[in-house]
């Protein structure tokens, strides 16, 4: 297949955005995006989008066809691509797939999700549907209570304590500061964490993301039609995506996210790289036990271990294994079926070297690993600077 | 890319499935296409999902992960593509691009719906997430009621009379009378079609296809591995996928399916024959409405005269051009992210041979065609008997 290079970028701020409809929001990331490629909507050949909730939340299914429209390439192939809250990055893929292949040459993907008003369902009851239905939701389980019970279970298995996880949202929202297009742009404390409202014991609210509503977008064509676009060229060096039961209590091991562990190193065989040569992980921080565990099923940390790249300070711009560098899930927002294409943004961002304060000096390969679900669907991509 | 086979096909009958849920119809799909294809669940690398309602009905999303996990595929790339009613193709297409791209060699793509009982808002609200939801559906459209405002239109346009429509529905009710799998297994005249109950003016209940709870699964390899499995081979020929605008007041031409038109023409072009050799046609015929425009925009008829090629008896499984050889929507039943694939693998049982008494005689090559939305996604594809 063929290599493929990301040609341009776009995003809005992840905030509540009342004023503007989800086909506005979509818009205005591949709009963006198409003018930093520096190319037209008529250019493009097919439209992916990711998204998990317009059904239940916006009454509006199709999407593909809706944005196609919208940004003005009405006619073009366009679908929408689901896997819960990893959407993004798995409609990411089904991109990738249609340039590598040689289908098309010029492609776009966005996520997009607006969440924080809703035409129907609560936006907690619609997000358990990325639960199992009959096994874990119809138990009264939200999501957030999955999460709790499998932070319980590490901090029984592994001996840590609930304040060992503090250093995952600091770090997250200190670097959140500075990207104007985070949802939460303030620093906070180790007080701070300690002493925040309880969501569902032992997450707290500084353990968990904001929803928010928000589109990232990429641009898509066959790496050797890059000329002279005054960036440098990124490609992607490797995509994988693997599943596990959605039903934690299915797993063999609760504990791994085996579905993680299978794309990385999926990925890391496809790009002939290993951990110790990433510059940069935006993970799926969407609770602070989700930072952990991913750096344990990637290999960048042993097991019951991944806190202590937090507490040894490794996962600042500057540290030995950067995370989060634009405020990750936790401080730049979760706007769920979005969340993968921002990530693949903002590793765009940090290999570009426009990342700004939280820059990571000299980033040339960066991973991003995208969740849906407590672990279900996990989609991993390597980008690398040429 | 690589010439891709259809190695196996299952599929459930079209009911009221009750007692089943949304994993086990999916799984009596996908365990039907392995055991017809010769192979386990332990060889397959990948699995797509044609769904449209899974999460405002049946309160699940995550579709690919849950259904790979159940049908013993756990670990595997997973996802779900939504197009709205044409869900089905869109993820036969992302299966297909699978395995030409040369990313699998054994994947399986299994449409699915379970729309008969609800466990969030009407089925009606929720098939209205097809149309836009701000220009049609917040105006009170309903979607058969987009549908009567097209038919109203082309009677006044083109100068036809409703009992023109007849042979459509009469001849979609004869052929799924020898299908065990269709939902209307009875035949009707034309006097039930003048006496059937009105829905939206003009059109009446004889016009519209029922929805359904079921499941169909094919299983993709690449062409050159298929030796012996006992049937003819059934290969890919062309696979287009187009879109047109949501709103169908907002189309250039409201009595165009431009989408038909641009996706059949590409598959036209990709498979090297035109609509004259084309040996049988499932069409999507969720009104008999669509079954004229589809018709035409797909080169069979002239603008503004698809009724003709009912009236003049081409039409069933010995005329010119068959349609609808299994009951088609009207009849076999619209489980709407599921009726692409049913469209399938209606198309490889004709093509193997295998369609009993609405059997095509020679059939070599035939079409399918699924539209999402009221022509929004339009999905074609040819295959073809080696």
């Amino acid at each position: 297949m063929r290599e493929v290079a990301i040609l341009g970028i776009g995003q809005t701020p992840v905030d509540e955005h009342w004023e503007k409809s989800l086909r506005h929001l979509a818009g205005e990331a591949v709009i963006a995006a198409l003018a930093d490629a520096r190319t037209g909507a008529q250019q493009l050949e097919a439209l992916y989008v990711g998204n998990m909730l317009s059904g239940p939340l916006n009454r509006q299914e199709n999407l593909g066809a809706l944005i196609a429209d919208w940004v003005g390439a009405r006619g073009v192939e366009a679908a929408k691509i689901e896997a819960a809250c990893g959407s993004g990055a798995a409609a990411f893929r089904a991109g990738l797939m249609a340039v590598a292949s040689g289908e098309f040459d010029l492609v776009t993907v966005v996520g997009v999700e607006k969440m924080t008003e809703t035409g129907g369902p609560s936006t907690t009851a619609a997000l358990a549907t990325a639960a199992d239905a009959d096994w874990e939701a119809a138990q009264g389980l939200s999501f957030v209570a999955i999460n709790a019970l499998v932070m319980r279970r590490y901090l029984h298995e592994f001996g840590w304590k609930h304040s060992d996880f503090a250093p995952f949202s600091i770090n997250a929202h200190a670097n959140g500061v500075h990207n104007p297009n985070a949802r939460l742009q303030e620093a906070i404390t180790a007080k701070d964490y300690a002493r925040a409202r309880m969501v569902a014991d032992p997450i707290n609210l500084l353990d968990a993301s904001p929803i928010g509503d928000g589109a990232a977008a990429i641009i898509l064509c066959p790496a050797d039609h890059v000329h002279g676009n005054g960036y440098p060229v990124i490609t992607v060096a490797a995509s994988a995506s693997a599943t596990d039961s959605i039903a934690v209590h299915d797993r063999n091991d609760p504990m791994l996210l085996a579905a993680a562990q299978r794309s990385a190193e999926a990925c890391y065989a496809q790009a002939g790289v290993g951990p110790e040569d990433i510059d940069l992980f935006e993970l799926h921080d969407a609770f602070s036990i989700m930072a952990a565990l991913s750096l344990e099923a990637c290999g960048f940390a042993e097991r019951g271990q991944g806190v202590r790249l937090g507490l040894e300070e490794q996962i600042g711009p500057k540290g030995k294994l950067p995370i989060a560098t634009m405020g990750g899930l936790k401080a730049r927002g979760h706007p769920v079926g979005a969340t993968g294409m921002y990530q693949l943004v903002e590793v765009t961002q940090q290999l570009r070297g426009e990342a700004g304060a939280t820059q990571v000096e000299g980033a040339r390969i960066g991973m991003a690993q995208n969740i849906g679900g407590s672990g279900a669907t996990i989609v991993t991509h390597i980008l690398q600077r040429r």
